[in-house]
């Protein structure tokens, strides 16, 4: 595995790397102009702030990629995806032709300061629960093109990850139980086609959705938007017959609240589109 | 031009979408299998906090696209990029088969959310520098895989683009001019190859490294990081022999007094790497 | 909806239509020369075999699909995948010019024939179990390339769907346990990184395993070329608490005792490996 | 070359391998979770029935390929396409980390018992016509997208190729006839746009358009399931003016006494449509 | 058919011309900044010198193509490739928005000059051969990545194709020969794989070359660099048993006196390598 | 950096190679099966005619590249792009197996044949203006596709760029102006939009409109197909204020004259769309 990835690394990662230089570099940097393709520079990639590391095994990968010239240099990682990191901390450092290096530069860091964002924001969500059970997982409210990375990022930042998209799990809403009359009318559909490998979870807005939903067979109950008081009587009622998840409103401020109600999964949303990125640079020495 | 778009329009992101859309869809929606194919609804997309609206038009294609079968649907902008929203004002509706509908609402809004973020926070920054004549820019900061997307919500908030990436424009950094020995050097290796439509932009961190750039040619000095005593002092010197960018430490509550000191462009990362999400929400009637 | 397809459709699959037409074409189709490019004929694909219908909307797409040109003709679907045919049912028809017609044509069919040979395979295997609660479903050996086309075919047999992927349900196999030491700890492993809408099977060759399994918390458990003693006794001592699969030596002989035994689900490799193409053909009138 | 090819060997295999390889990862093996990444494995792929071998070149690049990590594992050919395999021999055997053997084996399989299946039927063909002169070809009614492997299948089965697509030679069929008028208006079409390179077939029904073809200068006569009394009058009166090209009803029961007609060539679309998979496992020891 | 083609019509070009608009558009189109993205004008594109046209159909599709807005315009082609022109000609008009017709005219015309200027070379030449039956052939001598299109425009100027690459043909060159020891046994080599379909071809430098290529199956002989006498005699021989080419040297000089000694087929690089562009112009009414 | 090439190099031509190749072997090179595929042979690339090189480093790259097999051959670069080479001047030279050899010599041979023909027809411009100060820029009528490289041939020959395309610059054409009412109202939509990096550039047929688009703060003027009494006029008034580009009619006969007005940069289309090939040749030694 190359260095810096925490294990298991999301697949597809490679493709968005190049792409993203090609993006940044068009049809060449031209500002290399003033420099000479020999110099070789030593760097170092250091942290700005307090949070989690994600993207270091990305920004190594980047910058020690070689298509066939025996000289591109060498990268050293000198932590993990998932350490945590304070302002000063080195995480990679190299020596590398400054034409190449320069060029990569940035993209090694708009990746990593992206991700990182993301696990540390997970990060603070998590301590919120110290000493609870409950986990904290991602939504698909995510970056246009980037979602892998940025689940890969949660479950850096010690979150764990919902359905990936529209195809490996079914979240029967509101519009479609409108649409097939009712929750059980809409699991018995389901259920026609669904094979024994998918779960199945339902949004619901009551508790009488709830008691509907689990007696439809679904494996997950979202409890959507609900009061203190009404998620309590969920838990109290269908807890272990079912997985329960709370969803909506989940801030840094009221997740303690909601997971003491002793739902199985809280889901933020912010994770994952509301993230501030985490700040990196690189220092030639 | 497609409803919603502000001329004039990024181009790529056709491509955009469907890479998106086909991220979540993966082998399918398996929601799905709870609707009737033939059933349609009625929809619209609600502003959810206040800001500056970005993704309109490509939230009216997505929604709106056909593949050859008529009854995909219609959809309606109602509202334009650039312009601003309150919570609750309606930017989109349409009637459309659920189950294209919701397989297409997540991937809608995602773009929707990031996009207004950006041009929300670049109106807030330039709302800052309301009477001045200072322009605010985004940089390279951007998420990987959607800069010209972010460039295009920086123009819709008011702000003005940087340049796109390593290929349209020279920036001779700190690294740069130690590679090539001085600012001259480094100017001198950029003009021997660079044509007559190419801007260069030289990083000064001195009075003496910004007098030297505007000597040896350069179109545009950035003075980054300095304080503001300094920096006072270039503009004094420099103004209108060339044009004065400030980066470094901009936030919303320095940038008025940082473009105070009469540069022409303040630059600012955050537009583009840590601009929060504008909340957006699909209701069916 | 395109005409022909079964609800819901897979999605990615136009992709594989142009590609496929490509692959055919190369830079063109030389026989062609031979024609008048204003010719139209009438034209009818017919069944010459019994079975079930598998690629009807998808060869309707293929021959009907215009790129802007208002005279490329209009093709009929008759019948919709998943119904079942016999030799001399017209299953499409219509007017297109030739020499259109005859660069497409082989391409439609060679799809039809395959989807159709899986789809037409599977319902023999659900027939084998008529009466029985045990479903059919497929696996991962699929033709590269064409699984979700072929998992849609099995659908439209009949049966219902494994996991689609390493990505979208765990599967523990004898190796896996092996490297982890044993099943509880295999168990432990990746319920520390798995999020609750993910299942997990554990493939077992002895009861003591299955038991092993359902105590980790496997979700389903694979009874892997079990006698039928043993099968036996293992669905009496767990059936109700977890899903049972059975695997390995499936045949149209063998399905029907295997499912008696009382399992959930039966899988067959060679439902999307093995199953010979059902033979249509295009006739112009 | 990359060991266990035959040469030639196809091009754009590799591109396929890796679409086929990214179809079953999707966004990654979630299984891999419990394995730690650092355990390798010696393995062996060991045929389960008899036949002759295809895939081998191809599922050792998968299995060997690195991606820049020097420890991804080494593995042996031990045999090459096109040999002759039994039960129990083995094919290919290495060293491999676990997490990286068990993400590619089932891809590597599924192409091994796929080609394998096609190089096996076509030499049980070519076995039926030992002592004939006549060559077994394929035909263009092959799997999407897999055309020219399942093209190379047939060549390490002994067989010959019949033309790749519609570009690379000319077939005048019973409708590019009657659109023409007839085969010498047809041929004369064909002739006035065809380069000397192009070889062209007519399709013929009849001893009289065989005559017709030949006089109006075609290369290749396909005799399209004639009788044998038919067919033997035409090879009596055409033989070595043309090449005679025997299609249709031909099965293993009847390749030999329609090739003792003195037919050149005999195509067989079974070759590339309906042939089963040859049984290949991968152990690990 | 889309207007302009002439029949038969290269596959695979359209995305060349989108791919061709996206490298000059790279993230749009700047300039436009100064439209108004509502003002349509009326427009010709009118040839500057004498030749044959070719691009017309693709130039007309890239200028009418909608991408679902309703607005972009009408286009008439007054001319359909393989047509002469002269300076004045006008070949398209229409009516467009302008900053899609500003954005789009520069891909239409390179198009247009590049493949106006292959079919006008061609033309010279064919008319050097004024009633003689040698053929006017390319090579793959070609702009790498415009091969099927530069193929096209030798087929509208009067020219026939040689082989489109190592594909679709086998030619056996000198240090093919050099390698398998002599023509016959690399001939018995080739034939012992290559189907009933692909025609073979040998370069010669001698008439004993050229006999052996005969006596061993060859179905065209290159008669390479030959002087006129050899030639000469070489066609005396070889006329009528085998399709004879001539190669080497062949200019708009030259061409006569090489048919003239009586070859099939004369074939020259230049066409596609050297031809200079056929000047063509828009014009806005 | 790969051999051969000079600095900076051109981005993004990895693909072309590949494609380019890709376009000539198709499914494979039939002709290599006489070939022993261990047999390797000694080669060197030769120019045959005096010129400037250019391809050499990607010739390199696409002759030496591995794809793993450790047995590919070895490759030498004796010379550097952007050197003078006279016929019979040796540029590569390496030791390959035949079938990989002869597989890509004539790829190789296309990309060096063209570029060398940019690179040296501008090389012969650029020597017309010996002890001028005028540079000698390219334009945006290039081969669809090699923009990049041929923009790239145009530095090696001693030339410089103009925009690489409609995104990196601004140019206000006769359209634009009469869209816009004038070139001040032009200027001002534009500079409403455009950033501090873009350079502005005005197409003016006049002295007068030369003066507006000076004062209107265009930063490049373009004196379009004026006669020289004009253009003498214009540089003795403007010369100093706005960089002067001259364009149309620029032949080598006519370039000198038009430089000695004294404007800045003189643009060329025929660099890019009519240069002749600069042949070379693959000799096996």
């Amino acid at each position: 595995m190359i260095p810096g990835w925490r294990h298991p690394a999301p697949e597809g990662w490679i493709d968005l790397v190049w792409d993203a230089l090609a993006e940044d570099l068009g049809t060449g940097d031209l500002s290399s102009a003033c420099l000479n393709p020999d110099w070789a520079v030593d760097w170092e990639i250091e942290a700005q702030a307090e949070g989690v590391l994600c993207g270091c095994g990305l920004a190594y990968y980047l910058l020690q990629d070689e298509e066939g010239d025996p000289d591109d240099g060498t990268v050293e990682a000198l932590m993990d995806d998932g350490e945590p990191v304070r302002a000063g901390d080195i995480v990679l450092r190299g020596r590398t032709p400054s034409a190449r290096l320069l060029a990569r530069e940035r993209t090694a860091l708009n990746f990593l300061m992206l991700l990182s964002g993301v696990s540390t924001l997970t990060d603070q969500f998590v301590r919120r629960l110290d000493g609870l059970a409950t986990d904290v997982v991602d939504t698909r409210k995510t970056v246009p093109g980037l979602r892998a990375l940025q689940k890969y990022a949660v479950r850096c930042g010690g979150g764990k990850n919902h359905r990936m998209g529209l195809y490996d799990g079914v979240m029967i809403k509101d519009n479609h139980i409108r649409a097939a009359g009712s929750i059980s009318e809409a699991m018995a559909r389901v259920r026609h086609v669904i094979g024994h490998m998918t779960a199945v979870e339902v949004e619901c807005e009551t508790i009488d959705q709830a008691r509907e939903a689990v007696d439809s067979g679904a494996d997950i109950v979202m409890l959507d938007n609900m009061d203190p008081f009404t998620m309590q009587s969920a838990v109290r009622e269908l807890k272990g017959r079912v997985v329960l998840e709370a969803s909506g409103g989940v801030t840094l401020d009221t997740v303690r609240a909601i997971a003491s109600t002793g739902v199985d999964v809280v889901s933020v949303g912010a994770l994952t589109h509301s993230a501030p990125a985490l700040p990196f640079h690189l220092e030639v020495r």
